[in-house]
Order: C-alpha cells, then structure tokens, then sequence
C-alpha cells in the first residue's frame, strides 16, 4: 500500500490546502483578494479532481488491491475496506464529466448571486428560473451518478453514504409524528440579558471553555466569521470560528460548542500511526453533525454544564447573581417557540423545518413539483406544521443558502445528526453515571470525549453510518431517543 | 500567447497559495500543525518547479516564441523581452537535478537547526562541519548554473539578475572607502521613551500610518510576526508584519515603513490589465530592498515626516512634549555607532557589515578559504572596520540565519537597495522640490508614490536593474548617491 498511500497523503495534502484557502477567505482575507482567490481555490479542487480521478490513482489502487485479496493476517479486512471507500468514491467522482462539473459550479455562482437579490427583494419569482436550471441539473447530475429506486438517493449518497429514501422516510415520519403534538409544549423565555456584553468579555470566556472540550491553543486556532464554521489544515491544525452579537452574547458560546463538537471528531479521526488514510476521514455528515449537536445540545443545554460555568460566566461578563439570576439563564438556553427561520429554531421545531425541506427536496428531485410552485408548497407547509402565515419569501423559501448552492441532500442530515447525537448520547450516559456530577462539580468532559473518541471518531470510514451508530449504540438509527430527550426537555419547563 | 499566459497565472496562483502557506505558518498557525504544513510547502513547491521546468510548458514557449519572432508592430518588442525572461529563468531551474535540489534541501533543514543550537551556546566549532557542507553544496550549485568569470556569479544571479563580481566589486570597495572615515562621525543619541508604550497604542499608530502610505485595508493586511515580512497573496491582497517592543517603539513603525515599501512595489509591478506575466513580478532583491529602505530611510528618517507625524505620535502613544521632545526623537530616530550585530546597524555602518559578508562569501565559495577559518577571518574583519572585539560567536560569525540557509549571494542585496534608494531618491527630489513640505504640512506622500509607480514599480521584469536604474536617475548605478546622503546626515547632528 506504501505508494497507494504516498498518493493519498498528497491529495490529502491539498485538500487540506484548499481547506486553508476557504479559511482564510472568510477569516483574514482583505476583501478585494476575492477575485484571484476564487481562482486559486478553482485551480487547486481542479487539481485535486485530477488526479483522484486520474489513471495513475485507479493503478495504484488496482495494484493495491490484487495485493491486499492475496494477503493473509489480521489487516487484510482493515485494507480491503479501504480500498473499497477510495474506488467507489473515485468512481463516483468520474461519474460527472468535466464538462458537467464546469457549467454546474457557473450556474451555481450566477444562481447563489440572483438568490442573494431576490431575497433581498422579498421576491421567489425572481430566482424562480434560476432555481429551476440547479434543479434540471441536480436532476442530471443523479442520473450520472446512477441510483437504485429513487432518484434524490444519488444526491443523499454525497452526504449520508448508504442511506436512503426507503430508510429515511419511515424514521422522519416517525420523527414528525412525535414532534407535531410537542409544538404544544414548547415554551418561550425570554433573554436574561439586561445589558450588552462586550465581545472581548464573550472572547475570555470562550478562549477559556475551549481547552476544558479539549483544543488546546498548540493546535486549535479560534477565530470570529459571518457564519461559524469548523475546518481542518492538518492533523494538529483545527480551526473554529464563531460570531459574536453583545446583544445574545450566549450565541458565540454555541457557535464555539457547535464547532468544537465538529473539530473534536476530525481530530480524532482513526490512529494517528496510520494518517491520513482514506479511513481517517469523516464517513458522513450526519455523523459529523452528530457530533457538534452533542455538544451544542446535550452538554451546553445541560444543567450541569451551566451549574459549573455561572460563576465563570458572570466573572467574565463582569455581572452579578441578580443580573443575571441562574434559572432565567437556564430557561433561556432551553427556550423552545415556533418560528418561521430555521436558523433560529429551537431543539424540538428544528428537525421540522428539515423535515419540511427533505419532502420538499424528494418532490423536487423525484416527484415533478415545479419550481414555480415553490413558494405555495412552502407556505402551505409551514402553515401545517406551525400554523405560521408566511408573509413574505424572505422569511420564507428563500432563507436558506443550500438549494442556491445545488444542495440538495444536505438538509437531511442536520436532523440525522440531531437522532444520532440523542442515541449516541444515550449509550453514553446509560454507561457512566457520574458524568454529570463530573461536570459540574469539575467541568471534566474526559470520559464523554474519550468515550466518543475511542467509540465515534477512531473507527473514521472503516462503518458505514448506520453500522456505526448500531455499534456504537446497539440499534439500529431511529428518532425514539431524541423524543424522549426532547420531552424531558420540555416537561422540565412546566 | 493565450495558451502560455494561462499557463503562467496557473503558476502564479500556484505561488501565491505558496506564500499564503508561509504567511500562515508564521502569523496565524496552531505551532503543532508545522510538520504537516512543511509538508504541503514541500509539494506545492516540487509541483511548482515541475510544472516550470515540464515539457508542456517549454512547448507552450516555443510556440509563442516563433510566433513573437514572425510578428511585427509595437507589442513585439516587450513580448521578445518577456520570452526571454522566462526562458532565462526556466533554464536556470532546469539545471538543479530533483536529486540535488531534495538533498540541498535536506542539508539546509539540518543545519539550520544545528545553527540555533550552536548560536544559543556561542560555538561556531559545532555549526562548522555543517557549514562546510552548505558551501561545498552552494559550490556545487554554481557549478551546475555555470558561470563565466567568477564562481560567486552563479550565485549572484539568483538574488540580482545579471550582475557579477566584476561590477560589485569596485562599487562595494568605492563605498568602503568613503564609509570608514565617516565611522569617525558617527553619533549614539539615547532612546528619548522613558515609558513603555504599549503594542496596542503602536498599532493604533501603525493602523493610521499604512493608508497615508497608500496600503489600504480593503486589500492590505498589518499582523505580527517574530521577524517582520512583506508578502504577496494576489494582486489585491499584499500583507505586511512588523513586531513590537514596548521598550522601544519606533521599531515596529520601522517595521511597517520598510515592509510597506516592499508592498508598494509588488503592488505596483507591471499595467494592472496584463497582470499577471513574466513581466510584472519583482526583477531583483535590490530594487525590491531599494523600495523597502526607500521608504525606511529617506523618508522615515526625515524631518519632515517626524514634524508631520510628532502630534499624532504623541496623541496615540498618550505622551507630551515634556515626555518626548522633538528634537531627541529626531536624533535618535538617526543615530549610529559601530556595532557587532547587523540588524541594530545604523544606516551608515550597517553597509560595512554587509560588504564584509559580501568579502567572505565571495573567498568562500570563490577563493578556498576553509569553513573552519571562519571564525577568526570574521573577528579580524570586525577588528579592521570597527575596531571592536568579538568576544563569542553569537555576536560574531553566527548572528545571521543566512548561511545555514545556503543563501550565498543574497547579503549584496541589502547594500545594494540602500546605493539604488539614495540614488532613486535623490532624482526625485531634485525633479520635486516641493515634496517636502506636502510630506510636513499634509503628510501627503502621493508625488513619490506616484513617481515610483510610474518609473521603479510598473516596469517590472522590463529592464535589468542596472538597465532600470539608468533609466530612472540617468546614471549606472554607483554609490555617490549614498555617500552623500549619509554625510549630510551625520552633519546634521553635528
């Protein structure tokens, strides 16, 4: 395998590159460099498109392969399974011609362009045609792809590898029906901060917290964006941002958890002896969402998590027990209402919105629904989700950046990772009783990250999610924990 | 040319991402993602010769070079200079051997490291096996490249292009002579800050500072690094570092003058509507230093930028005149005594350091003197220029990185931006005798700006910098310039 993975250690290697040119992009960038830094991230993924897809790869891994089907020993299964995560990710690369790739990504940027205008101007009919042509071309791109019953099943691969329609229809039915009467018990609080908080308070107390998840300055960088996000450079290069608003000073706090969940599982991924290979890399977006939702739900919605940090929070934020009392603190952070933005949405509403957005991505993608009839089937679902009039696209079909963006297949696994994380989480406590007390007590977070580490991050691609979750966890996915946590949650309220 | 001009903005986006990788790594980067990043420096640079010396592009050249040769009108001309530049450049790479170029490397790594350690215990008999290594290779290299007269040549070229030994030496040896009798006049005037000030206040000084010399930050980053850099990222995306010393303030505007001035020429290199071609990249590391010390020198040592900028210096330090009177920051911002380290020189003994090191590289890679003399030809050539003992190694033979780097050829530079400065300069100001009192009343620096532009920064690789300076100031280049300047300054405090 020595020159198999020579190869992959340099693709790895610029796309790790990449990685930095995107940071860099929305991080330090003086803003004119827009231009020629689009070339440059263009140049590079052209590169890297090449030789993944190019004949002196598919040599190497055929050479690797006849080898590995003639060994023996106890690594064979490990090498096997590897070189089946390359080739079919590879083949499923060559799928797209150049051509398609080219005139997709162009259509896109004009598409991502006319959706920032009509949003602004509160008008769907504006990024209609637009829209229809990312979706002609999603369309097309499925049937390159190639799938097996239903169509959007080629597009949901290059998110959540081996999961399906077939599987997911029934667990987001199943989630749905236990959501909608929940809406009746969700309950709203209201912000506890009387006055602004200066981001360089909100930034002591995140360059404080982030060491306790467990990044460490030597090798993880905290930095401030538009949109959190989390990326990596390197094995010991993680990056987070957050956003901070003095006015929701809680919001940067999340954002770090969020992110930190996501940097937590790539640094973790597989045995450091054996990086980068094709199985030190995350199997899914579900699962990496998994992860970040953990920590941002799980732990920083806890009341364990919050019994320990209020001391440290008031020093920081320099205010007082009776400016911010501690169980108006905790009910906000658990504060759950109906609302039109997804973004804002709380942990029980959350999962609808997607849940909206999938059927409305199968309807799309298999079921014919014209892109003229958009905005009425997405006002009509939001009316019989929440009983919420849409007023206007802005708060409407056009709020999310995704289908703009040809992504179609992302959404679902923003819920997947919420049913993951509860499961996952479920094991966890199930087996280690003390944690709680650990927390608060110490702010010790070792046994959860250790437990994830050893249980989550290690094994990297070597399972496909759903094996994964079913050793990790004993089932099979489904949505039974993240309703009964949810439930908990909310009955805590009343 | 299409075909070759697409290639060549391949190549110089592939550079660019190359320098961000560096900035990164000294400005922003977790320290535990450094073996990674040498690694991804490493392929992009291996990918970066091998596209420049691939076949695929020699084609390319030879097309458009025939094609240039059968052309006539007036662009002919500048296109026969560009192929020739590039193919000047593209040959002299393709003499390296991989295998030479991979070991060299390695042999620089190792002793770069070795260096440190020696450095930290004052022991050159440490470094000294290595160093040998470094100038048999760096000998080894020069024969590769070829030379006509003077082995030293071979080096020479790759800091400054098409000047040799025959032309440096009575330049250097000219200066020498005019510069030891104005050691005699030298003058120490003590540093006037009683008080810390702290980085925050240098940076709220350096932030106003770079607008006014025309870096703007919608395309010009300002950060901190151990050893101030200048490097470019894209046409729109030039960033500078300085580092700060609350002990001694002016150090960090210093920083910013001398990396502004390198900033000023990237940006200003070649007509914004060709970039980017063989032309509009840097010709030499002297012009590139004449900017730098331009803007240092001639302009941050004069009185009439401290006149302008003393109230605002004051306002942002939060001193008064009775803290800091004018007339000693003005003197010390232009004193000078001899002195054993190179990087706190004065501007008139700093050249002597430097012809010095010109002195010995030239003996060894040229004339045989032996590694391990290197120690005592140093303190005797301290001894005879400054009278002064070099009492251990480490303020000796061992201060510079850039032997351990193999980098033989480039200390000439140095000296030679400060002789192109005070000659560039001194056309200027004859031509603009008004210049001084818009930089005092308006701190308007636009005129110089301009002129450089129009004269130093948009010719490019058009001219041979002996060819560029002839055109500027209408004489070879020659170190009268500098004398005189340097003898007027040391008057003034006299």
């Amino acid at each position: 395998m020595s020159s198999l993975h020579t190869f992959w250690r340099e693709l790895n290697h610029l796309g790790n590159v990449i990685s930095l040119l995107h940071w860099d992009l929305e991080v330090m960038m003086p803003k004119d460099g827009h231009a020629e830094r689009a070339e440059q991230i263009a140049q590079l993924t052209a590169l890297h498109h090449k030789r993944f897809t190019g004949e002196e790869f598919l040599a190497l891994l055929d050479a690797a392969s006849e080898k590995a089907e003639a060994s023996e020993g106890e690594g064979r299964k490990q090498t096997l399974r590897e070189l089946q995560v390359i080739r079919k990710e590879r083949e499923r690369a060559v799928c797209l011609p150049v051509d398609f790739v080219e005139k997709f990504s162009k259509a896109k940027n004009i598409a991502h362009g006319v959706w920032m205008e009509a949003r602004k101007k509160q008008d769907f009919a504006e990024f209609s045609p637009r829209l229809s042509e990312i979706v002609e071309m999603s369309i097309e791109m499925a049937e390159l792809y190639g799938y097996d019953r239903n169509r959007y099943d080629a597009l949901l691969e290059g998110y959540e590898t081996e999961l399906n329609v077939e599987t997911l229809d029934p667990m987001f039915q199943s989630l749905k029906n236990s959501l909608v009467p929940l809406i009746n018990e969700t309950k709203e609080f209201p912000n506890p901060f009387a006055k602004k908080v200066s981001t360089s308070k909100q930034k002591a107390f995140n360059h404080r917290l982030l060491p306790a998840l467990g990044l460490h300055p030597e090798s993880t960088r905290l930095d401030e964006s538009t949109h959190p996000f989390s990326t990596t450079m390197g094995r010991k290069d993680m990056r987070i941002t957050t956003r901070y608003d003095e006015s929701d000073p809680l919001s940067s706090i999340f954002g770090v958890l969020h992110e930190a969940g996501h940097s937590l599982y790539e640094k973790g991924l597989g045995m450091v002896e054996e990086y980068p290979t094709a199985l030190t890399s995350a199997i899914s977006f579900g699962i990496h969402e998994s992860q970040s939702r953990l920590w941002e739900n799980q732990i920083g919605r806890s009341r364990a998590f919050w019994s320990h940090y209020y001391p440290q929070l008031l020093k920081d934020f320099e205010l007082y027990h009776y400016d911010l009392p501690f169980d108006d603190l905790y009910a906000f952070v658990n504060s759950s209402s109906p609302s039109k933005i997804r973004v804002d949405a709380d942990q029980i509403t959350y999962n609808l919105h997607i849940i909206l957005r999938y059927e409305i991505e199968k309807e799309l993608i298999s079921e014919g629904l014209p892109v003229a009839e958009l905005s009425e089937r997405w006002n009509a679902g939001m009316k019989e989700l929440f009983d919420l009039e849409i007023e206007n696209d802005a708060e409407g079909v056009l709020q999310d950046i995704h289908w703009s963006s040809g992504a179609f297949g992302y959404f679902p696994t923003y819920t997947l990772g919420n049913i993951y994380s509860a499961q996952i989480f479920h094991t966890f406590i199930e087996e280690h009783d003390s944690f709680w007390q650990e927390v608060e007590k110490e702010g010790d977070f070792s046994r959860l990250r250790n437990w994830l580490h050893e249980k989550v991050h290690k094994p990297g691609k070597l399972y496909n999610p759903e094996e994964l979750i079913e050793k990790v966890t004993g089932e099979r996915p489904n949505s039974e924990h993240l309703v009964k946590y949810l439930k908990t949650k909310s009955r805590e309220f009343f």
